[in-house]
This record gives C-alpha cells, structure tokens and sequence, in this order.
C-alpha cells in the first residue's frame, strides 16, 4: 500500500540500528525474530540491546544471521507501570537508556523502542536532549490506512498545550510529510469542530491566528470528518485529542471486524473473511505495523506499539532505517529553526 | 436493532409532536414524508410548521392523512450560515420559533427539528428556558451502532467546559440511559488518555474529583478504545472531543464502505454489498436514524441531522415520541436538583 513498505536503497554504510530488545509485551521472542526479518531486507547492521542470556538464546533459534548483529547488555528494563523518571534514576542501566546512549555516543544511528511510550520519551528527552524551543518530545505520523498520507499530530505524549507548541507539532509534521511521506508543500490544518475560523476551543481559536502568521501552507482548520476528504496533509491537534481518536480507530477497527462477520458469513468463508479483516484491521492500526518517530528530540528514535508481534517490529524497523536514509532529524531541526525565525516559536511564550 | 425502533406503547391521549418542516436539507418534501410514515405508527397527532402552501402542496400528494395534521403556519427559516442569536432576532416568525412556541403554549408536547443545531439550541433556550443550573442546552446519546446503549454527551453543542458542566452532562446523561436505554444504574466515565486518576489533561483531573464526590454511579476514566468494550452507560467529554468523534465515525462509515467495497467485490455481488454497506454506514451515523434531544431546556425538543431523508426524519419523530410517553424532561430535572443538592452543581462555581 505504501512505498515506504519497500525495501531500502542507499548502498552507502549500513545504518547501525539499536533494538531494545526487552521492550513490548513480547520481547525478547518477537522483538528478536521482528529484527532478524528487519535486518534481511536493509543495508543495515542490528545492535540487540538486552539481557545478554536472553537475547542470545534467541538469536541461537535462528541460526547464524546473515549479516552483522551485535548484542548490548543491559540489566532490567522499564515497564509501563513504572513513572518514566523516577525508573531512569532506578535502573541506570535499563535496555532503553543503554539503547538511547548508543545513540549518543554515535554507535548507533537510530534507536527502536517497543516498551512503555513513556519510558522511550523521557529517556531520549534527557540522553539525547531536545531540539532548541522544544519541551517535549511529540509522537506523530499517519494512524490511518485509510488516509495513510495523512500526519496527525500529537498522538498523546502531550495535553494542555500551548498555541506555540501546537505550532512546532505542525512544523515537525510538515517536514515528516514531505520528507518521508513525499508530500510537496504539505496542507497543515488544525483539528476543530468547524472550518470558520472562529470555529474551535480557546486552544484551536488561539493556534488558527499564530499558524495563519507562520510560513506553513496552513489551509485552516479541518473537522473529524475531513481524515477522509484529502483536506490536509499534516493535522494538527492537543495530544490529548490525538490519544483518544487513535485509540477509538484501534477499537473500532477490531469491533468491526466481530460487526462484519454477521453480516459477511452467508457470503464468505471462514478463511475468506479472516483474509478481509486482517487488511482492515491493520487499516485502522497503522502505528502498530510501522510506529513512528519520536518528534524533536536531538536522536533518531522510532517508537512501536507494545503489543507488536515480530512484523511490527520489522514495520518500526523499517521505519527506522528510511528516517535516516533521509535525513530527517537534520530537517527537523532547520525547520524549527525557520519557526524561530519568524519569532513564533516559543516554549517559552 | 434497538427497542426504542418498536412503535409506543401507550392508549392515552395521543402524543402531539410539532415538526419544523422547513428544517433541514430535504425541507419540506423529505420533512413531510417522513413525518407521515412516523403518524402511523404512534399514538399521535403532527403539526407541521412551515410555509402553508409549500407544506400543504407536499401534502396533497400523499391523500388524506391517517390521523389528525395541522399545518400551523410560519414565516422563513434559519439557516445553517446564520448567526442563530441575530437570525432569532431579525425573524421572530421562521419555522423553528414557531414551533418552540408551541411548546412553550403547551399546544405540542414535543419539538422535531432538523435544521441548523445551532438556531434549534438558542430558540428553545430563550423561548423555553434553561433547566435550573445550566446555562447552555447540551446533546448527546448513543453515537455509534456498535454500542448503541452508550451514551456520549456532550456532542458538540459546548466547549472550553468546566467540570461543573461535564457532571451536569453526566447526570442527564444517566437519566436518558437509565430511562430511555433501559439500564440500571448506569456507569458513568470521563473520556481520557489513561485509566487511572492521574490521566488526562486539566479538565478531566478537576472533573474527576467532581465526580467522585458524586452520587453518580461513577466508574472512572476510560479510554478510546473504551467504546467498544462495554466500560461505561455513559460517557462525558468536552464538546470539542465529543464533535471531533461523532464527526470521525460518519467520515469512517463513508470511507469503509468505498474500501470494503474493493476487498468485498471477488465475494458479492453489487447488490449485495449494498446492502452490507447500507447497514454499515446506518450503524456509523446513528445520531442520523434516530436523532437526539436538546438536553437541559425545559420542553421536550428532538434535534435531527440535517442531511436526515424520510426516514431519518421518522426516527427522530420516533425518538420524540418515546421522550415525551418516558416522561424525561421531569426526571432530568430532578437529577440535576439532586446533583445541585449535593452543593456539585453550578455553573457558577
């Protein structure tokens, strides 16, 4: 369905990319084998991060691997039970920090995370710091397979935000759309409950007037229904929007399934039936088959679902690589730099 | 699907249930067959309020009438594009205030309007008055036909809300599920991004507190994909996320349908799908089939989507009618007196 699904083709260094090896609700078993399939269809290296026991026992099942895996020890790893800061301090050397210092340290290009979003936030925000102007790391990226084009942004790393805040989100998806998803000159909408611009909470009435000043192709603003009228490339919204749309998308799409196999057995079989609501689902769980990039801080990291299976993290792998195959982070940073410019960047404001 | 489909029940005085036959895209024409069909099926009497000869004409082509009609006359219409509060002004006669009048005279025991939500709340606000404590009419009820006995309120008639206005959304929504939904004590949830008490952004954290020390059946937060898994009777939001929602699930109905159609068609045939995409779009677009009241006026008022053909137009009739035989608009007042008891409510706090 999409191109980025296709196989890489820089011939240049392999891209070293670091797996936490002990994060999601199947690691090391799935994150392991996920790798593994990752790493046959890139021009990459694999840096395993984990219990090294565990992690080489898994890697015995699959015999030698065809190119080059190392493994990085770490001890413990931060569930998502666990308040993101106070076990940064606990478990200095949990799979996700070790993973995230690789990355700082330059040996590793690009991290994938499949544990607690959490945890993946604030190891990154203090490891490899924050892009200038930014809090916060965001989550964004298309959540739809219906509109696989379609960037929202945030998807819930933030609630309350300020105008200035939704204005760097917009920025950073701006760039992800057109740089990764090929969008020229991408539409940035606002996510409200009417196109006028008078339309909206405080918050989107606020945001309408400092994107309408800023050098983004702001289109105005955009209502729920219009994810599925091609009216804007990157939609903009509070976090705390952003979580519960995609996770009403995730629920929706496996109640349908149940909803549909009433009205489509007396024409289908069993099997056939399977077929169709596997394809839909993976349609409203898009982040789950190829996460997405944890916006703004100063580190490749790509953030999976935690109930991935071995091919959501082949997908998050994926993902990994062309970020930076193509340069991303450097774009982000030029881009933010351009919002700074024109004095509306502001964390601050 | 829904017993509430099942024609009343009751062998009293027939209902009088006055419609806004200018209201909505298919005016009068659409208006007017559908409020036919839905005469033969209750206990009722209809009047029509609308442009005499317009509504008269449509009239003529369905011969004389089952049961008692009225065409009580008006004079224009508000429109969508219309500031309600300047247009309730410039046009005291228009359909819709006409109708609230009638209410409001006791003439009707019930108000079916199709045109613009945003005239239908301000005219029955100032003609009928607001229920003690809230200040502005709220709407919701079920939202999606794959759970159709949750409720979801507030819908998009109120932003910005303070957590007195979310637990006055609360308590006339456990009156519709309790008394109109049929369920028992229902379980009444703040929509968030996370379960526990901590989750969400400032209005859902000062909301919780609010609730808890509520006499409402209170079950705490839940989540997105929530809607789906039988959490709560009825769940709260701001308008902003409950507009947002509704707007995405009609949006998603229409897209599945063109998808499913591709994945459907080596299976079925054209007419076929048809018929599944039909039940499909019905069971996404629920507010549409059956309409909802104006929660929190003081007279019974149904409000119908505007883009509602015939038989959308039956539906809200329908739920018009079973509103006034459950006698709802007295046990929502007692609520929110019992919620104003226990010193929660307040606009004013």
């Amino acid at each position: 369905m999409q191109s980025f699904d296709s196989p890489s083709l820089n011939t240049g260094d392999p891209i070293r990319v670091a797996v936490d090896a002990m994060g999601g609700d199947y690691a090391p078993q799935e994150t392991v084998k996920g790798a593994l399939a990752a790493l046959d269809t890139h021009n990459m290296e694999l840096l395993l991060v984990g219990d090294s026991q565990a992690v080489e026992g898994e890697l015995d099942k699959y015999g030698p691997p065809s190119k080059s895996v190392k493994v990085v020890p770490s001890v413990d790893k931060i569930s998502d039970e666990e308040h993101p800061m106070h076990a940064f301090r606990q478990k200095p050397e949990a799979s996700i920090i070790v993973g995230a210092r690789l990355v700082k340290a330059g040996q590793a290009d690009v991290l994938v995370s499949l544990g607690s979003t959490g945890a993946s936030m604030a190891t990154s925000a203090l490891v490899l710091g924050m892009m200038d102007g930014l809090e916060r790391p965001c989550i964004g990226g298309p959540f739809l397979g219906l509109a696989p084009r379609t960037v929202l942004m945030d998807l819930g790393s933030n609630v309350d935000c300020r105008p200035s805040q939704l204005l760097n989100f917009a920025a950073l998806g701006s760039v992800f759309a057109h740089r990764f998803l090929g969008t020229e000159n991408p539409r940035v909408a606002l996510l409200s409950v009417g196109a006028e611009k008078s339309k909206g909470n405080r918050q989107v009435q606020e945001s309408y007037q400092l994107f309408e000043s800023s050098h983004l192709n702001f289109v105005g603003n955009v209502e729920g229904m219009d994810f599925f009228g091609d009216k804007a490339d990157v939609i903009v919204c509070d976090g705390f929007v952003g979580n519960i749309l995609i996770k009403f998308t995730e629920g929706m799409g496996t109640a349908l399934g149940g909803y549909l196999g009433r009205l489509l057995s007396p024409y289908m079989s069993e099997e056939q039936m399977k077929g169709v609501f596997n394809e839909l689902w993976q349609t409203t769980n898009l982040p789950r088959t190829m996460g997405g990039p944890l916006f703004g801080v100063n580190g490749a990291v790509i953030v999976g679902h935690g109930s991935s299976r071995a091919d959501g993290v082949s997908g998050a792998i994926n993902t990994a690589v062309r970020y930076v195959e193509m340069g991303l982070l450097e774009s982000m940073r030029e881009e933010l730099a351009e919002v700074s410019r024109n004095g509306l960047l502001g964390d601050s404001q």
